[in-house]
C-alpha cells in the first residue's frame, strides 16, 4: 500500500479496494520479514546500478543507502511494526524508506520487479544459511573424527537387521557416519554452486528497459555468474529444490544415527548413555531417562522430507513465469533452515557427549556369536572345507549354542566334536577371538586396526584442509 | 521447571541440568500454546473427576477450577510469558495454577501423564476446529448451489484434455464442484467420528492407578466413546491422519478449480472476471490484473498434502507407545488447519463474486467443434449409420472446417456435401445447435435442463437437512 | 486400433498414423489387463441396458453376452495376445469381441465413454479388492485375539522413548494392535462406502444421448447409489485416494509393529523369536537368522504412503473433466493393492508364530525399575506425600541403583533407607512388586487382569459380529 | 536354494523350511532381474580378484568367466527360468553358473557378501542408465536449441500468473527451458560422481577376510574411487536418493512445459499445434485432437517425485546396516529411470514437432495489453513522471480500454487523452509497438534479438562441447 495515497502500488487499473480475504490470503510478512537483510542488501546493490546506469544520482544513492541502512536497525530493534496491508519485506521496507527519504525512495523500484527481487533476497538467504550449515556439518565431523579416534579399540557388534552380524570397532561405526556427513556437505556445497547466479535484471521476466549493470550488481553481491535467460530466473526454483534435498538427506543420516542412539541407550542394550542434560525424564515415571533430543530429530525428519514433497507439489504444472504459488516456497525453504541447523546442534552434542559402555557390547558379541563367520573362514582358510560346507556347520553349532543357551565359547567340547572335528583347541578359539577377528578383515576400509588408522589419517587430512 | 525449585518436573534421578539445546530443540510452547483453551477444558474435567474419586476436596476443586479460568484468562489477555524452559502448554498452565493457588495446585497432575494429556487436547482441538471448518464448507456449498442456480442456462464448454468437449451447463460445471465439496464434507465428519474417544485415563501407557472415571470425564467433555486400550491410546494419531487427508482431499478440489479460475480468466479465455477486491496488479505492469487467490490456494495444496505425508514419515517404524518424535505431530495439523480455513474462505469469496462471459464460452463452443458428437449421434440415430462410421464422417468434417477456419455453422454447404449427403439442410443446423445440444443428454446427472433442475433439487434437499 | 481398417477407433479427423512414442507413452494395456474381469461384468450390464433402451435386441444381447464371455476366457487362458497398438484393457475386449461376433460387437461402445467405462471398473476393482483386505485384516485381528488370550498372564516392559515404562501384560501390547488394525477396517468399509456410486452413464463428461436406465445398472451391479454429476464422475478420484490412505493408514500400524517384532527379536532383547519357516539367514554368516519379513514390510510402508502421494500430486491443479493424467492412477492403485495383501499376510504369519520369552521379559522388567511409578504411586496414596515429592525420591533411588549397578530388588536396604525410611520392609517389595504392578492399574482399558478380560470380551463380541 | 541339495543358501542352522509367505514376500527377482548384466559384469571383476589373491586358479577364472557369459546369454535369449524360490538375481546366476561349470562356481562367492553385491550391481546399474538418459536430454537441448533459433523473430505474450505480462521472443520462452534442462543435465553428472565409488570389497559390513585387490576391481570397472567405509558401503542409498532427486526435477520442468503445451494447444489459446502423430482423438467425440503425451508427462511427474519419497521414507529412521527394506529401493529406482527415459523422448517429439501459430499470439498480446509497461517506461523515460505515478496513468487507459472492449491500438485517441496529453501521436504508438517492445529490453538475458541472439550463441558454444 502507498504510504501516501492509501492505495496499493499497482492500483491503478483497479476500481475497488482489496478485500480482507484477499490481504490476509496473500500476504507473507509474516514470514518473509526474515529476510530484510538480505533484501536491504539486494536493494543497496540495485541502488548504486540506478546511480552508474545514470537514473539516481550519487547524492540520492547516499541517501538511499542512509535510509536502507536505518530501516535495517529499525527492524533489529523492532521499531518497525509489521502490516498485513503492507503485504511483503519489499513494501515494508520501500514504503518506510519513502517515510524517511522522500521522493527519491520512490526511484529504488525503477528497473527492478518483485519477481527478481524476491528471486534474488532467497538466493542470498539460502547462501547465508548454507555458510552456517557447512560449519556445522564440520563441528559434526571433527565430532566424530575425536570420539572415532577415541574409541579405535573397543569392539562392538555391527548389525545387519538388527542382527549380531560382525564385530566392528566403535572408531569403524562412527566413522561410517562421518563419511555419510561429508556427503552431505558436497550435497551442500553441490547446491551453494547450483545457487551462486544472479538474477536481479530479470524484471518481472522479460529483462529490463534500462541498461542495468549485472556483472557490477554480480560482483558487488559476490555472485560469480550471472542467470542466462530472465523468465527462467524469476520461474524456476531448483536452487530451493536442491537445498530442500540436501536437509532431506542429512536429515535421512540424522534420523539413522538418531534410531542407533534410541536403540543403544535403551536398558536392553546400554551400549552408550547419554548425560542428563540432555536427556529428559517423565513427569509419572521416576526411573526414565529418554534419549529426547534422539527422537525429536528422528521426528523432525519427516518435516524437512515434507518441505521437499511439498515444494515439489507445488511446482508440479504451473506454467511461466511467476504465479503467485510461489510465493510459498519460503515456507518450506525456512522450515527446513530451522530443522537441520537444531538438528546439527542436537546431534553435535549427543555424539560428543554420549558414553560408551564396552562391557555390554562385548555381552552382545558372545550372545550373537558375532565371529561365527570367522569361524567358517578358519574352515576354509586353514581346513580348505568348502565355504558352503563350512557355514552350514559353523550353523549347526549356532543352532546346538542357542537349544542349550551357550555361547560359542562356553558350549561343551563334546557338543563341539560332534559337529565337526575342526571345532577344538587353540585354533578354535582363536578363530572366534572377537579381538582377533576384527584385524582379520583386510580391505580397504574394513574394520581392522590398521585400516581404521588409514581411515582416520584420511579423515584428518580432509578435516585440515576445509 | 517447577516453579519454586527450579528444577524440571522430572529431575528426581538427574544431577546435572539440562543443556541449552535440549531446552531449545525439545521446548513446544512456540506451537502448542494454541491448545491453552483445550489444555485449561480438559484440565477443568480432570479436576472434577479427581474430587469425584476422593483425590481432591470440594474446596480444591472449586481453587482449581476458578484458578484454571484466570490462567485462561490471562493467557488470552497476553498477560502469561511463555518461557522455552517451561517446555509445553501443559507446563506453563500448571506452574501459573501452582503460582496462583499453591499446594493445591501441584495435585492437579495425580493421575494423569502428559501423555494421555496431550492426548486428549489434539483431540478437543481437532474436533473444535472441524466444527468450523464444517461450516465453511457449507457456505461454500451454498455458494456453488446458488451461483449454479443463476447460471443454469447459460451454456460453456465442458473439457476433457483441456479441449472443447461437450457444451455443458453453467450450473453443471458448478455442481460438479458441489459433490466434491460434499464429499469432503463426509471425509471430515468421518474423522470427527475417528476422532471421538476419550483418551484420558490412560496415563503413560498402562492406564492409571487411580479408580478414574472415564465414563464420566467422556461424559463432561461430550466423547461418545471411550478409547479400549491405554497403549493404542497414547501411541497412535490415526485422527490425526485423517484429519490431514481430509484436508488434503479438500485442497485438491480447491486446487482443480483453482487452476480452472486461473485459466478461465485468461485473457485467452475470459470466460469469467473476478472483481478488482479479489485480484492483484502488478508493481511494474500497469495492465495486469491477476487471480492471485487462486494461485495461492493452487500454491497452498502442496502445503496441505505434504503435512499429512510429514505425519507420516514420522509415525512410520515407530515403536510403541509414546515416543518424543510424536510432538512433531502438531506442526502438520495447525497449518492444515489455517491453510484449509483460508482456502476456504478464499475460494467462497471467488465463487460469489466471480462473473460469467456467456459470449465468450459461446465462441469457444464454436471453435472447439463442441457439437460434433451431436453431429455423430444424430447420424446414428436418426440416418442409422453404425456409430464408427459417423464418428469418422463428422471427423472428416471437422478436419475440413480446420483446414478452412470455419466452424460448424460457417462452412460451405459444398464442403459439407462431399463429405455426406446427410450434412445438409435444417437438420444438420439443428443437430449442432449449440442450445439443444444439452438437452439431448438424457441420463440422470448429466447436463441437460431437466437433469440439472433435478440436481438442484437434490441439492437443495442436502443443504436444508444441514 | 481397429481391427479391420487398421485405423484408431477415433481417427476420422486425423491424416497421420500414431508415432511409436505416442503408443509407447500411451498404452495401459500393461497394468490395465488387471482390469479384465471389471471391464467385461460392466460390459455385459451396459448390454443388458442398450436391449432394455432398444438400441440392441435379444438376440444380440445373448451374442454380446456370449462373445464377451469367451473373451474373458480366452484372457484367463493366456490365449489372448495383448498388443500395445491397442491401447488398453478396454480396446482389447472390445475388437477381441467383434472378432467373434462380428458387427453386433461395434454397438457395444454406444451410449458409452472410455472416460465412464474405466471410470466403472476401477470401481468394481477396488470393491472387489477391498473385500478380500476385510478378511485378511479378520485373520489378523482373530490372530491379535487368539494371542493376546493366550498370553494375558505374561508380563512385559511397556516402553515410552523405547526405555522400560511400565509393565504390561503381554495381551494389552497384542491389543493395542487389534484396535489399531480394527480402525483400518472401518477405514476400509468408509472407502466402501465412498467407492459405492454408479458412474457409467456419465459419458465422456456431460451425460450421454441415450435413456440409459442407470437404476438398472447399479441393481445389476450391486451399487447402492448412481453419480449424481456426471462431470464430477469422469472427472474425480476421491474413491481411490481413500483407498491409498486406507492402505497407507494400515501399513503404519504394520510399520511399528514390524519395528517392535525387529527390535524384540534382537539378540539384546529376545523378547520373542520368530519360527525358522519365517526367518531368513545370511549367505555369509552362519549364526544370522533375521527377521526379513518384518523389514520388508516396513521398507514396503515407504511405497504404500508414496502411491497415496503420487495420486495427490497427479491430482494437483489439473482442471476438469478427464485429462489423460488420470491414467496413471491405477499405478499406484494397483501397487497398493499388491502391498497390503502381502503385508497382511506377512504380518499375520508372525503375530501368529512367533515365541514369546517371558524370562527376558521379566529381567527388562527388572533392569528398567519398570516399578519405579508404582512405588513413587505408594508414597503418595499410603504415606501421603505430594507426588512431586514422591517421584523425587524414587528418581533418587533409581539414581543409586544405576551407579551401584542394581535393581529396586537387590538395592541394599541401607542405601534405601538414606534416601527414605519408607524405603524398607514388606510394603517396598509390594509396591515394587511386577506382578502386582499390573493389577493396580484400576481405569477402562488399562493392563490389569480384571481390565484385560473385558477387553478380551469386547474384542470377541466384535469378531463374533463380523 | 542350493541346486543340489535343495536348501537355501544359509540354511544352516535353520531346521524348517522357508513358509511361502517368505518366498513370495521376499523375493526380488521379479524386478532385480534388471540388474542381470551388471550383476554378471561385477562377477567377473570379482573372479578376476578371486585369481589374483590366490583363491581361484587361472583355469578356474577362466571357466567361471566362460560360464557367466553363457548365463547372461541365456538370460538375454530369455533361455533361463526366473524362479521365486531362488530369491534374486544373484542367486538364479550363481545357481546356473554351478550347475554349468561345477564346484568351481561355488568358489565365486568367497569374499563377498550379498549387500556389497547388489551395491555394487546398483552403481553400475546407475551408471549405465546416466549415461542413457544424459544423452536423451543432449538431444532435448538440441531440439529446444533449434526451435529457438528458427523462431527468434516471433513474438509471443510471456505470462506471469497466466495473464499476458509483456512480448517475448518465441525463442527467449523456448530457452527458457533450454537452461532448465542443462541444470538437470549437471544435477544428473553430479549424481554421476557421487555414484563413482567401489563398494565391493566391503563385504557383509565390515570388510572381508581375503586381501582382495579393491584398486584392482575399481579400475577394471571402472571407477575412479574406492569407498572409505565398508559399514557406511553397504547401508547407504545416497547415490539412489541423489538420482531419484533429479530426476524429479527434471520431470518438474517437464510437468511446467507439458503444462503450456497443454493450455497452448488448447482452441482458446491456439498458440502450438501437435501434429496427429502426436496426438489422440476420443472415441465419442469426432472433433477432439488431444496433448495426451504432454498430459501423461505431467501425470508422470508424481510417479517420479513419489519415487523419491518413497526411498525417503523407507530409509528414515532404519539402523546400520543392512535391512532387508532396501531390498525395495530397486522398485523406486526402476521405475524413475523408465518414466523419465520415456517422457524425455516425448517430450523432444512434441518439441520438435510443435508448430506456431504467430497470428494468435498477436492476438493475446494485443486483447492482454502485453506493452502497456513500455508505456508507462516510455512516460517515465522520456516524459520524465515518477514511475508510480505512470503506472497509475497506464493502469486507468487499459481500465478505459476494457469497460470499451478495446485495445491499446483502437481505442479513441480522445478517450487517451482524457487520461494523460501525453497519449496522442507517433510517440504514443511506438510506445506501445509489440515489435519494438523485446528490442527495448536491454539487459543480459533479456527478450531483446541482440539478447537472444547472444544467448543462442552461447548455448551453441556449450552444444558444441557436450
Amino acid at each position: 500500500m502507498s504510504v501516501e495515497t492509501g492505495k496499493k502500488l499497482w492500483g491503478g487499473r483497479f476500481e475497488k479496494p482489496t478485500a480482507p480475504i484477499m490481504e490476509r490470503i496473500g500476504e507473507s510478512i509474516s514470514f518473509d520479514k526474515r529476510l530484510y537483510s538480505q533484501d536491504i542488501r539486494g536493494s543497496v546493490v540495485h541502488a548504486k546500478n540506478l546511480h552508474k546506469i545514470g537514473v539516481i544520482t550519487r547524492e540520492e544513492l547516499d541517501s538511499v543507502i542512509k535510509g536502507l541502512q536505518q530501516v535495517k536497525e529499525e527492524i533489529e530493534k523492532n521499531q518497525l511494526p509489521f502490516r498485513q496491508e503492507l503485504e511483503d519485506i519489499h513494501m515494508h521496507v520501500e514504503s518506510r524508506l519513502i517515510e524517511l527519504i522522500g521522493e527519491t525512495g520512490k526511484k529504488l523500484h525503477t528497473g527492478r520487479s518483485r519477481n527478481d527481487q524476491i528471486a534474488l533476497d532467497v538466493r542470498l538467504y539460502i547462501r547465508d544459511e548454507i555458510s552456517i550449515i557447512l560449519q556445522l556439518i564440520i563441528n559434526l565431523l571433527e565430532t566424530f573424527y575425536n570420539r572415532a579416534k577415541e574409541n579405535i579399540d573397543t569392539v562392538m557388534p555391527g548389525y545387519t537387521h538388527l542382527q549380531v552380524a560382525q564385530p566392528v570397532r566403535v572408531s569403524h561405526y562412527l566413522m561410517s557416519y562421518f563419511w555419510a556427513f561429508l556427503r552431505d556437505k558436497k550435497q551442500f556445497e553441490f547446491t551453494l554452486g547450483v545457487n551462486d547466479e544472479l538474477v536481479l535484471g530479470s524484471g518481472a521476466l522479460a529483462g529490463v528497459n534500462y541498461p542495468t549493470d549485472r556483472e557490477l550488481i554480480a560482483k558487488e553481491l559476490d555472485f560469480s555468474s550471472i542467470s542466462e535467460n530472465s523468465i527462467d530466473s524469476v520461474s524456476q526454483r531448483d536452487h530451493v529444490l536442491n537445498f530442500l534435498f540436501a536437509c532431506s538427506q542429512l536429515m535421512l543420516h540424522a534420523s539413522r544415527i538418531c534410531e542407533e542412539i534410541i536403540i543403544f541407550s535403551s536398558q536392553e542394550f546400554r551400549f552408550i548413555s547419554l548425560p542428563d542434560s540432555l536427556s529428559t525424564g517423565s513427569s509419572i515415571m521416576p526411573q526414565k531417562k529418554n534419549p529426547d533430543i534422539a527422537e525429536l530429530i528422528r521426528g523432525k525428519t519427516g518435516r524437512v522430507i515434507a518441505n521437499l514433497n511439498n515444494l515439489m507439489i507445488l511446482l508440479k504444472g504451473i506454467p511461466l513465469a511467476y504465479n503467485r504459488d510461489l510465493q510459498e516456497d519460503k515456507i518450506s525453504l525456512f522450515d527446513s533452515v530451522d530443522q537441520v541447523k537444531i538438528a546439527l546442534e542436537g546431534l553435535t552434542a549427543m555424539v560428543q557427549e554420549m558414553k560408551f559402555h564396552p562391557e555390554n557390547m562385548q555381552s552382545s558379541l558372545e550372545i550373537g556369536f558375532a565371529t561365527a563367520t570367522d569361524l567358517a573362514d578358519y574352515l576354509v582358510n586353514i581346513i580348505k572345507i568348502p565355504f558352503r560346507e563350512a557355514h552350514e556347520l559353523v550353523g549347526k553349532l549356532v543352532s546346538v549354542c542357542n537349544s542349550k543357551n551357550k555361547t560359542l565359547y562356553s558350549i561343551d567340547v563334546e557338543d563341539r566334536k560332534k559337529i565337526s572335528e575342526f571345532f577344538v583347541g587353540d585354533k578354535y578359539f582363536e578363530a572366534i577371538s572377537l579381538l582377533k577377528s576384527t584385524d582379520k578383515k583386510l580391505t580397504y576400509g574394513s574394520t581392522s586396526k590398521e585400516r581404521q588408522l588409514e581411515q582416520l589419517e584420511k579423515a584428518k587430512m580432509i578435516l585440515d584442509l576445509i
